[in-house]
Order: structure tokens, then sequence, then C-alpha cells
């Protein structure tokens, strides 16, 4: 069936500071850059782009206990979270391209606070679960669920410019997929919540499409709520998608990725979704580069509509002789 | 089981006008340089190599409306129309090394003007149905389809050295795998049509040994009719096969494009193949056309009886001390 | 459920004479420094290195028929024989990193001398159960399982340093996976001794998921026997694990390959594992022998207990503010 009906409502948010390294801000041009603008309104798919987030300097933003950057990160997620209101309020399916996933707390934030509960689909090799007390590393993009799950509220101390954060998501209504790379702590709230995930052992044993219908299935068992997929480019593997900070060996295949956002298209349900940790600063030379945002391109495209069977207009007819 | 009465008559059809990058027509040269005779007759295969087709040139060959060089296909078409026939003729599974895929054109017209009703496994990352009047390129390797439907061609116009060709396979009988860059016309006429496609979402949501069997299933419902395989090199992914004019990113691996052949050939059906669009001045430098080829030609041995099991003969006794 | 019963016995076997490359005997030195040790403590597993076997220089070793440096070959296994059989005492699952695959006459002598009958999974594009007297090479790293699978002891002339072999391994206690890439007198000898093996063209049908779940079935149809896991490096695909000495295309992948460990350590019955075929001196650079050598410690850490859904202690606490 066609999708005349959608509409994207673009956001950049080129941060960087819930990670250490430099590049990851310059994923969002680098993803405009590639066409897609352009290759979503061929499509069919209405598109306003919101422009770039600008995020304040913060000059003093030493870290709060285990945790980095709060104050510059609390600060850009707020500003994401007022600007992904305001695109759901226009009636857009929100794309948020980041950046980090520390974003996923603002854009996450943001669109519950427009729709109200939502089931979200966080496609990964990392869970970004730890709390800041757990954190091994510090850095807020491998935290964003534990600010945002209301189960682990018990847990999160104090962080300066994190007062406004309201938890609004239910463990039950998580679905992990991809995960390779999951701290012991990580694993032990996982395990606690009883949150849903598909491992890439359980893609492998199950394979992507089995994945899907139950990802689906297990959202939608009693609501059919909005979904927010929030999909960090890591997800895919490294030989697809080198250009990211933390890849990890042994991910899903180009197919796969895509395959997920076919299928969630086609639930109709999708209301939002984040594409974070594309960095052109990483990778290997400028074919990795290439190919991890024309990667992002691809998944963007899938989630609106797109199918690699081919898609045409319902009014087209066949020219004659 | 054995397959010691397959023969393999080969003919090598260096022809590179259906498109417009030189270098497609050093396919079969590559492709017989790689080993194929050596390695069929090994494995127990008759071979006949009826050599590489001369073609005429063409001097005067303006554009017909979109279409680019329809004097030059249509005469080369015409010629192995007639090298088919006659290879079938003698007993031999045909065997067409491209060129390019407008060859499908002569190649599947000659197959069955000598055994009457085909199957047709077209498998390949583009459906090759635009009509002269769609077609976005003009370029013919983008349309062989449209000339052998019997159910297009009222759409198709007159072209010089095209009197010849007559449709003779119903839209019934084909089956597409491997799609992934579809045209909206040519979206439009498989859906009108009625095509059986896997495109590669399919293929991801199935898996190829579904695929397969549900490729053989829907061909012999009613009767088993010989099958003709049009492969083009380009369905499987180019970081296996880059050599190749149109690479698109999500294609077949290099097991499922062998599983695909490994199991046609066991429906004993396997009356004819193409292997084409192989194109040696493509890829990334060596390694890339050396693994193009080379997967031609165990695409070409699976085509014959190779297992990747092992294959040994029904006479073999075991030496003992 | 938690594996902080496992402990692994580690035994280096810098071999190389069962096959002509040389490199393959800084295999476990590689495979140690990429961390291996400190990795299974890391996941809780108890670890005794045993460190590298020494093996005595054959001066006099000239073919035996067909068969190169069968007494250096004899000799070295007959020493490993000794180690597996010592680690097995001690109560140790043994870790055997080789070396070229050869090695696995003694591995398997060894723990079959220690604990009794065993079920063996090969995992390898290879069958390596040619008979002295069929190999074409004449590289016993080609030949181990004729050694030592009973219904082959008719077929297997005297060798020198070989009397102390005695052949302890039915043929249907063995099961293969990975196979692409099998002589035809060695398809003669699975097919006759009807010896269970799930080829590459078998996991592409099935799924890794079915191959492993029917592997485990068929071993333990009747009684529960200690598992030897005998894995050649080369049963991954090469894009994978170039580093090795006779790679073949079309391989499993590193997901594959590692649910394969996964899967064999939740049965409880992985007694002894092989890790064979690492060669630091081939594959395409430095990138190729990092990535090799990091697969190989992937699967052995799958062997011990690793989930890449993530692994907890059972007695953890999440912290609080
Ligand atoms: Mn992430
Ligand atoms: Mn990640
Ligand atoms: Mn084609
Ligand atoms: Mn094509
Ligand atoms: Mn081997
Ligand atoms: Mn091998």
């Amino acid at each position: 069936h066609r999708h005349h009906h959608l509409s994207a409502g673009i956001i950049g948010a080129p941060f960087s500071k819930g990670q250490p390294r430099d590049g990851v801000d310059r994923g969002p041009d680098a993803i405009r850059a590639a066409g897609l603008l352009l290759k979503l309104q061929q499509q069919g798919c209405a598109v306003k782009d919101y422009g770039n987030l600008e995020f304040e300097d913060v000059f003093e933003d030493a870290p709060v206990g285990r945790v980095k950057r709060a104050r510059a990160v609390g600060g850009a997620n707020q500003r994401l979270s007022e600007a992904v209101r305001a695109v759901k309020r226009d009636g857009h399916t929100s794309v948020m391209l980041g950046g980090d996933h520390s974003l996923a707390i603002g854009s996450i934030h943001g669109h519950a606070a427009a729709v109200g509960e939502l089931g979200v689909v966080w496609v990964d090799a990392h869970a970004d679960i730890n709390t800041p007390l757990t954190t091994p590393t510090g850095n807020i993009h491998g935290q964003p669920m534990s600010y945002l799950l209301r189960e682990l509220q018990s847990k999160i101390p104090v962080l300066p410019n994190f007062s406004w954060i309201k938890a609004c998501v239910s463990a039950k209504d998580v679905v992990y997929i991809g995960l390779r790379d999951v701290d012991p702590e990580e694993h032990f709230i996982l395990k606690t919540l009883g949150v849903k995930m598909f491992s890439m052992s359980q893609v492998d044993q199950l394979g992507v499409a089995k994945v899907m219908e139950e990802t689906c299935d297990y959202l939608s068992a009693k609501v059919k709520k909005p979904i927010h997929l929030s999909y960090d480019i890591d997800a895919i593997d490294p030989s697809v998608t080198p250009a990211t900070g933390t890849p990890v060996v042994g991910g899903l295949t180009y197919r796969e990725g895509v395959y997920i956002t076919e299928h969630l298209c086609q639930t109709g349900l999708l209301s939002a979704v984040d594409l974070v940790e594309v960095n052109p600063l990483r990778g290997h030379g400028e074919d990795g580069v290439t190919s991890t945002v024309d990667t992002a391109v691809a998944l963007l495209l899938g989630c609106f509509g797109r199918l690699r069977e081919g898609n045409h207009s319902s009014n087209y007819r066949l020219p004659e002789p």
C-alpha cells in the first residue's frame, strides 16, 4: 500500500558530548549531503527540514561522579526535547539525525511529551542502559535508557541540567535488537527488569523476519502505541558502517538493517526515528564513510515506505506506442 | 544423484551495446580463462565450446525514441537466438556467457524456439522490464523482458532489427529473485501482470531455501517445463562481485547465489543458462575482478551438478594397503 | 545460567608439519597475545595454561608412500595425546591451540583415553578424512579423521611413529559442519560410512540454529557423551579469517561461527576444544591477521560461556545513590 500520507520532520542534532570522539556532530550534515531530503521526496514523502539545533557552549562541565559533561548533555537534550515536540505538534514523523546516542534522552522525552505512552525499538550493538553509578566510562551515550525508564529512577542520582527530565518509558514497552556488547551491570538491569531483547544470538537463531514479527506483536499486544525507533548505526556490522565511534564485530547485515525499517514502516505506527552515531571522521577512509552514510540514508528511506521490490504511484498508466 | 548425463554447450557472446560501459564484452573470455571448461569436465560434465559469436558492426545506429543502439542489439540477438537453437538441437544444456543482459532476448528466444514453453528464473538486482517507452536510460539491457513477455506486446513500438522477435514467454512463467533496484514503471508492470518475484526483502523474510522451493513449485505447478536461468552477476552483492556495470548494495551472498544454482540443477529441468554482466574492466582492482569471475564460474559449476558437500563417481572404490 | 564451574586447561601446540606452510606454529602465541586468558578469567572461567608443547626435531622424515612427515606428525601427536590426558585428569575442559589440524589425532586420542567414548563436532571447510592412500597432497592435516575412525582402519597402512594410535571414534559419533571443499575420495568415505554432515548447502538450507539443534540431538540421541569440538578456523569465511593456509570462499559468517560455540557450551557436554590452522603469516596484511586471531578468541570465549546478550554474576546488586 502507498504511503503518500507520510511526512518527515527532520531535526539535525550536531552534538558529540555524550562521548569523547570528535566528528559525530558532523552526522546530520553528512546524511543530508548524501541526498536524504530529495530521495524522501522522490519516493512521495513530504519533508520539512527544521535545520540543525544550536547548542549552548558549557564552559564549566566537570565530571559529576563518574558522569562526564552532564551539563552539556542535559542542556542539549532539553532543547532537542522541545524541538521534537514541535515536530510532532506539526504532524510529522520526527526524524532526529545525531549526533551521539545521548540524544535519545531528549528525542524520546519530547516524543512522549507530545503523544503519550510509546513503544521503543532500540537497534544497537549496545544496551546504553548504564546508570550514572554503573557506567564504566562516564560517557552519557552509554546511559540514555537509564534516565528514561521509570523502573530505574531510584538508581539515578541528581545531575546538573537533568532535572527537567521525566522518566517516560516503561520497561515492558522497550525492545532491543542487535545487542552484542553489553556490560555485566547492564545485563543485570535488563534481566532484572525483564526487558525484551533480541541479541545477535537471537537474530541468528530466529532470523530477522521472525524478530520483527515478535517485536511488533510484543509492543502491540495490548494497545497499539506510537513507535519510537532509536537506531544506532553501530547496530550494523562494521564492514558496512565503520564510520562510528564504538564499532563491534558481528553486527546486522545491511539487508537485516533495512528489513527492520521496512517492517516497522508497514506497521503504520512509526512516529519518531533517531539515526545516531554516524561519525564521518571515523571509519577506514572515504569508502567507509560513504558506505556508512549511504546506509544511514537507506535506513531512513525504509522508514518512509521505500520497498526493495519497488514502489509506484497509484495513478500511473503505462505509455503505449 | 549423479549428473553424468549433463552436457554443456557454451556460447560466448562478447556484446556490450545494450549498455554504455566498455568491458562487458570481455566477460566470456574472462570466464573461460578462470577454468570453466576444465572444471566442468572434472566434475563429470561433457562440454562443447561453440566459441564466441561475431557480431556485425552497425555504423548508423541513432537512438529510436529513447532506445539506444537498437539495430546492433537486434542484430546480435538474432544471431544469438540461432546459436542457442543450434546448441539445443545438439542436445546440450545451453550456456550463454555475456556480454550484457540485452542478450537474454536472443537467448530466451532461441531456447523457446527449440523447446517450446519455458519457465524463466531471472536472478538480478534489476527487473530489466522497462519498455522502449518507459526506459529512463535508453539502454536495452534494462528492457529485455519487455520484448519477451506476450502480455506487454501492445506497449512495444516497432524498432529496427527487432521484427524477427516473437514474444515467447508468459508472465505467469517468470520468477524474479534478488530485486532491489526497480524503477516505478517497472514496479507497475510487475504488479499489473502479477509477476512472481522474490525481492531481497522476500529473500530476507523467507530465506533462500524457501525461495527456491517456492520458485520451483510455482514454475512446475501445472506442467514441468524446461527452465531458462538468466543470471545477472549483479544479483550478487558488490562486496563479492564488484566487476559489473550497475552494482547495487544489499545483494545475495555468495552462498545464496550458489544455492540457487544447486537447487535448480537438482530439478533436472535446467535447459539453458545465461551468465551476464561480468565486466572485467569494472570493480576495485584485480581482487574484485578475480572474485567476480570466480563467482561466475562457481555459479555455472553449481548449474552442472557441483555440490558443496562433495561429489564422487559411482564406480569409485577405496584403496586398501 | 552461569558457568562459574567452567575451567579451561590450555595447551599450546606450535606444530606445522602436517602441512607445508610456515607460520601456523605461531598460532598459540598469537591467540594468547590477543588476550585469551584474561578474557576467559574476566568472564568467570578458571584458567590454567599448560604452556606450549615442545616437539622433537625429526631429521630424517622422508615421505612414506604419499604421506609427508609421518614421523614428525606421529611423534608430536603422541606428546599431545599425553598432554590432553593430563589436562582432563586435572578436571579442566581441554583447549588445544594449534598448529595445524593433524593435531586433532593426538587431541582426540588423548581426550578419548581420558574420558571414553566421545561425540566429535568437526567444524571445517574440509573433511580431513583422506587416508594415506587417497590423499592428493600427502599433507597429514588433510587426513586426521582417517586415523581416528574405527571403520577406516582396514584402509590405513602402517606409518612410522603412528603405532601408538588407537582408532577411538565411531563414524556415527561424528558431525561435520561447514564443508565446502571435499575431495571425491573423501565424499565417497563420508557417504559410505554414513557420516552426519552439514555442508554449507545444509547451513544455507536449515540455518545455523537448526543445524546446531540437529547436531546435538544426533550426538545425544542415545547417550550423552562428552563432546570434542575440533574447530578449523578455515570453516569461517576468508573475508573474516584470511590468515589460514587453505582458505575457501563461501564460509560461515562470524556470527554463525560464534553461534556454534554458544550452543555447544550450553549443552554442558563440551569437554575438549581444538582451535587450529590460525596462521599469522598468511592473510592480507595486519588487519587480516588481527581479524583472524580475534575471531579465534571469540570462538573460544563462546565455548566458555560468553553470551552476546551479556553475562552477569549471580551476586551482583545495582548501586543506589
Ligand atoms: Mn547507542
Ligand atoms: Mn552502540
Ligand atoms: Mn540484468
Ligand atoms: Mn542487473
Ligand atoms: Mn581442518
Ligand atoms: Mn580446513
